[in-house]
């Protein structure tokens, strides 16, 4: 796996060819591999567990895990075959079958924070909808988020403004993550209108180094929108369930009012949830919201069981055992060729960042080495584990980082 | 099954209560059935072809069509099929499958004024992309809309203003549907900042009357459109493919810029789309778009066996054929019993309301007896009709919505 062998990509390159003919620039959005090194595969075929494969049948170890969704592995037994038996009976009906209210139970008694949970399809349909409860709930207008944060690709979200307009922002104000004086400021600006604040579990902005939340900053937010009545919402999006199964800010003790979740929560079938405490009952009942596939059953199904199997494994744990193990073996090699990198965010959703990289040539270079070589990270993106990956996954990506530094160290030098 | 043999809803009314305690008001959106009339079940089962099941076994002939998802009927053994052996391999990856590329040559090659296609999950995803495209594309911020028309539950096109701001329409001037010189007046209120005119294909704002569209109104849109360098988009997410596979406006011989897809595209399975035209490919390219589950491939597989079983089973003639069948069947019961009634809108989405019943009294009358005796219809939406109803399926309809118009003459007496 460590030799870089002339992978095949022709059926890929055949593929990329047929896309740009009727999707515009051959594909859009996150999945885009436009920008990514050479030999990052465009389309995928199968997964199993923590490995991948593509159209040209080329094998990964998956450390992206579908940008977050997979968290239990691909193709996850128990989680398919709950699905696959909600099929057999029904998906999309005229209402919700019961496997609503299970999975609304089953989060409820997951989530400390939880008294109720409703269910959408996309992770921005989730952080959009805790906005408009927030508004509805306080009669207020305006939302305090991070500068740089992703919380989804609505017009108020997109990190790109084209196709934007300011009145989709004109309601929201910036605060800096981590600096509590900047929310301060952010409500003063804000006068007596916040209707909310919404946070990130920890700083994961693209192409940054991540940065854990210090507990002091998530106590003070939470004492702010006490103190002018406003929702805390955590956007649990790209986290939840990977850090903490009762949601992300457990570990520091902070409870938010509002709670979106959406990726792992069903182990890769398409859902999406906002779950919150009852002084929010109110808000959710006043606002209008639904979709013409937020109530089918398949992947309630999945998410019941995707959950459940979550406890079960003790994943959280799993990951965190294994995300060690990675960032352990990638800071020694990095040591070994003499090359400074910072490893930033929980274990369980790392990510690598060289010194002096501001243009990420040294990030290209490292993952393209390792994609060539069965190992799929991002140059640009945290990474995802899941719990399937194994110590021997591990240990064989490893083998692949430390070819994929030496390059490193060869191109750009030392430092 | 004319008989309203006493049905059980034991199961249904304890799964009620189990709900709303975990979520807020017990339901929410579209299918919540709490100002449906007495013997609608909340909670359903299990779908085959036309017939459906709720969670204590009653068994209904669907004329909703889970609001429309189901045209082929439900689980539709090639669609599932397709479904399932695409499941079997992957779903949501770190890009997406081949299929993705088939289903954009299949729509492309479908539908005339399609040169491209992109995909999401939501209707809503489809028109707010629709309307950022369009922004892009032109540099303008201005909408013009129908008032009343539903464009999905968005913060700029929800029906209920609860938990949205006056800035989330700062950008959107209201015309009337078929009403030209309304667009007219609209266009010249929005000045030169018309990024785009959104039409529905025809008239179905809920509770309301449907109304067809106007050859010469969307003609007149159409060349507003090109003279003031505005998108013309069709929002054909709640009638696509139900009234023709290329279009909805192709029997009007008026084609958009820009079409939105939803429902009925994978038949159930959970899956929007854009299309265009080459003129606003570039549009696409500017603006950054994503869901986590927009390129799983699943629903991608279904789809592409949906709109090819469409074709094969010639779905659009099978429901005009049969939607004529209930049509006819009804205006003639209603003329029996001496009742007035209008049945508007194309017969594939047939609805019925009743003379001087703005309080919908007597449509709740006519479908709760209805639903009683195991047809489903809807009191306030458009019903829809699918490839799998049958001759058999309208006459037993029939026999039952006789029944129910007569009880309508008996509580309300003639007219």
């Amino acid at each position: 796996m460590t030799t870089a062998s002339i992978r095949d990509h022709s059926r890929d390159q055949a593929m990329r060819k047929r896309a740009a003919a009727v999707i515009p620039g051959g594909m859009y959005g996150h999945q885009n591999v436009a920008a990514m090194p050479e030999g990052f595969p465009q389309f995928l075929e199968r997964g199993r567990g923590s490995h991948i494969w593509d159209i040209d049948g080329n094998e990964y170890i998956d450390f992206m895990c579908s940008y977050g969704p997979i968290l239990l592995g691909h193709a996850h037994p128990k989680v398919d075959a709950a699905a696959a038996a909600q099929q057999a009976e029904a998906d999309c009906q005229n209402g919700p079958s019961s496997k609503m209210v299970e999975l609304a139970e089953l989060m409820v008694a997951t989530i400390p924070h939880a008294d109720w949970a409703t269910f959408a399809k996309n992770g921005t349909d989730a952080t959009t909808w805790c906005v408009t409860i927030a508004r509805a709930a306080t009669g207020r207008k305006k939302l305090l988020a991070a500068k740089g944060a992703y919380h989804g690709a609505a017009p108020w979200a997109t990190p790109r403004l084209n196709g934007t307009t300011p009145e989709d922002r004109a309601n929201i104000h910036y605060y800096t993550y981590n600096d509590l004086e900047s929310v301060n400021a952010a409500v003063a600006e804000a006068g007596d209108d916040v209707a909310a604040i919404m946070v990130s579990p920890f700083r994961h902005d693209a192409g940054l180094d991540q940065e854990l939340v210090d507990p002091a900053f998530a106590r003070g937010v939470r004492e702010i929108c006490d103190r002018v009545g406003a929702a805390l919402i955590l956007d649990d999006v790209r986290a939840g369930f990977r850090l903490h199964m009762g949601g992300s800010w457990e570990s520091v003790g902070v409870r938010p009012d509002l709670s979106a979740y959406s990726k792992a929560i069903a182990n890769g079938y398409a859902l999406a949830a906002v779950v919150g405490n009852d002084k929010f009952r109110d808000g959710v009942r006043q606002v209008f919201n639904t979709g013409s596939f937020w109530f089918a059953a398949v992947a309630m199904a999945a998410s019941v069981a995707a959950i459940e199997a979550m406890k079960e494994e003790g994943a959280v744990e799993a990951m965190s055992t294994t995300g060690g193990l990675l960032r352990h073996g990638l800071a020694t090699q990095a040591e070994s060729y003499g090359l400074r990198v910072r490893q930033t965010g929980p274990v369980q959703m790392p990510f690598l960042t060289f010194a002096d990289d501001t243009d990420y040539r040294k990030a290209m270079l490292f993952t393209g080495e390792a994609v060539k070589r069965g190992v799929y990270l991002h140059p640009r993106h945290n990474w995802f584990l899941s719990a399937a990956h194994t110590a021997e996954d591990i240990e064989q990506a490893l083998e692949v980082t430390d070819v994929a530094f030496a390059e490193v160290r060869k191109v750009f030098g030392e430092g």
